[in-house]
């Protein structure tokens, strides 16, 4: 593996771009052999500008839903481009994708669409707060919900009053839940949960079924509203909300990522108890009633109804965990894997079970060499459009690394 | 003209989108006959689901630069969307077009993309803090520089603390920003101007130059950031900095709209001096780092470079502002026209100098039937891919819908 060129490009960055790269795609944290550009993307692979080629198990963190450059996806994207995209009002596609949302989320009776994540949790905690004019929200400790003023995980250009009103709590935890929603009092506004425990470095969790009806039933007693962060998740664990398989519903959820398969999409859910408070906040922004990116909506969302892409992303994800933990067994290298098989968490471990981030990021960086992209850290993606192949190659791959890691170089690079 | 369709449409979305539609596109605040939907968009013009056709004045607020559905920016998109767009890192278009704004405009030393134009002005506020670790920000009464927690124009699902250390000053105000500046003291991060005075309603007001040199040198005095909120001026003004003309060079601009004529695209430049400060602060997007509307930009600012644009804007702008005068002078209505040419701000006044309202909006719904869209209280924008006999018309339309406008039944619209 040759890396001639990123190296040039990441130099060139490091010129007209603070620190050569921002925000949750740098890799600044993984080996410096990680490739940072891209030239080429198509269903699960990626090709950087040394000609390497990467099956990719980030799905751009989370947007590739169905493979990069989908033909049908994209083809829809540009003849609604031909038409009208940015405008002064939205087509009927606007109108169209958020009847779809309602008869396919369950708990969804209206759709206000954004451009990020981050837009779209933003509107949920401040539709909470207009829903009963009350400002407590109750966050997970941890929890990643965007990463703007209120909520970026560092503190650096944030102040004190940034989050004023948050309460925090255990995640997966209806004691700490209910101890958060005594101390909010008579002004508890709403809860945030994301739909799994999916942070950086720890190990994932499933929600706990209390947790997450007890969360339903405190929202319901207060007259606050339960916000389901579904950004990362939506569309992954399921065809509807993440949390409808376990019997709860939110009155507000936040979507992204999947929504359009890459194309810039994002949006706030609801149900008719929050739609009045929902319409009386200012928000907004120059593209977000862009047509393109709602046309590759609608047909994203006929590829979820139409298709068996969960089923078959389970399958592919249960292949590689199965593949793992022989490789574990088989080279002594403890790999913990974590979370739904669609978006494992797998980092090594040391034999007292913490996290060996060196050696995480050694096994990543081996990897590259087999063209496997893994990140040491972030929880990674299944797409469908690996193959059985892919996936065996992959493991393969891992258990090269896995012989090799305790004699590789421990990378340089600060953690 | 008929909107059978349009009210269609209107009714569906009321079912399935609070309001039927929020933010800056909602026509609710304009007459009832205002269409919301389009499908179909091309150069100047704009069509309804009824096939009336619109001479566009709003320009999708701003975005539509060169003419919408341009055929060669489009065909960059297109053409980079099949190779990579959203994926696990950037492409070299990113690289690209971060050294051409470093090459096209003076402050500019490097940039982050994003995707809002609130996406930028939260992270120059956030860089200002970060700068030097100080709180206070100043911002200019009544400006408006996004939809966010911190600065959308309404307080529904707000809290106090969500404006804590703004200090609000009077607009080309130099003695009241120096006021400001002392209530900050030792605290002060950075302070916000829009390159001219563009609030809804109230008239524009270009820079006053002894104000834009005060806010240059008491920022330089106090080492705090000034922060130029380009988003909706940018590149409709100057091919460089909305005040480079003024000679005043901030330490940070906020861009979107114009950047890649109506592909989502933000950012935030930069000079040298707030390089370090950008660089800590934590901020992402799922899509800032697309490489097809970062393709589009590329296109768009080469398209800024080598074409008479915004000269040919201000000939149209001037053509129109002409006209109108004429207009006013004929049928005895006084138009009142502010701003810049090319976005200019054109309302309907009473005798004593007050905006008319309820004519600003007859007025407006009567330019419909002669197929202008204009808005009644929000700055418009002018594009070159107007024809002289686009204005020609808009002016003979002007003319008839003013001789009748005392007799026009004033639409019931809240206002």
């Amino acid at each position: 593996m040759v890396q001639n060129e990123d190296g040039r490009l990441k130099a060139r960055a490091l010129e007209v771009i603070p620190n050569g790269l921002y925000g949750h795609l740098s890799v600044k944290m993984q080996s410096p052999r990680t490739p940072q550009y891209y030239k080429r993307a198509k269903g699960a692979y990626l090709w950087d500008y040394d000609d390497n080629q990467y099956i990719d198990y980030l799905c751009a963190f989370g947007p590739n839903l169905f493979g990069y450059g989908h033909d049908e996806i994209d083809a829809a994207y540009i003849e609604q481009l031909r038409e009208i995209d940015t405008a002064t009002g939205p087509s009927v596609r606007m109108v169209e994708l958020a009847e779809a949302y309602a008869d396919q989320v369950s708990h969804c009776d209206w759709t206000m669409f954004c451009k990020n994540g981050t837009d779209a949790t933003t509107m949920a905690l401040m539709t909470a707060r207009a829903y009963r004019e009350k400002r407590k929200i109750l966050i997970a400790t941890g929890a990643y919900h965007g990463a703007t003023k209120w909520c970026t995980p560092m503190p650096e250009g944030t102040v004190t009053e940034d989050h004023a009103h948050h309460i925090y709590y255990e995640y997966n935890n209806a004691q700490s839940l209910r101890r958060a929603v005594e101390e909010a009092g008579d002004d508890l506004a709403g809860v945030f949960a994301t739909p799994f425990k999916h942070e950086v470095i720890h190990p994932q969790q499933l929600p706990d079924e209390e947790y997450a009806r007890t969360a339903r039933q405190l929202c319901d007693e207060k007259d606050a509203l339960l916000i389901l962060d579904d950004v990362r998740a939506g569309f992954r664990l399921d065809r509807d909300c993440s949390w409808e398989k376990i019997g709860v519903r939110p009155d507000l959820s936040s979507w992204g990522k999947t929504l359009a398969n890459g194309h810039p999409l994002s949006c706030l859910m609801g149900s008719d108890r929050a739609r009045e408070a929902a319409g009386k906040i200012f928000v907004t922004g120059s593209f977000w009633f862009g047509a393109a990116a709602m046309a590759a909506g609608l047909k994203t969302l006929e590829l979820i109804r139409t298709t068996d892409y969960i089923e078959r992303t389970i399958m592919l994800g249960d292949r590689l965990r199965d593949g793992l933990e022989q490789v574990s067994k088989e080279t002594g290298i403890i790999i913990d894997q974590t979370g739904p098989s669609q978006m494992p968490l797998i980092m090594i471990n040391d034999d007292d079970g913490n996290r060996n981030m060196p050696a995480c990021v050694a096994f990543c960086d081996g990897l590259l060499d087999h063209g496997v992209f893994f990140h040491p850290f972030h929880n990674m993606f299944i797409t469908p459009a690996m193959s059985e192949d892919d996936i065996d190659r992959t493991i393969d791959g891992c258990h090269a690394v896995a012989k090799k890691l305790p004699s590789i170089p421990m990378p340089e690079v600060a953690l």
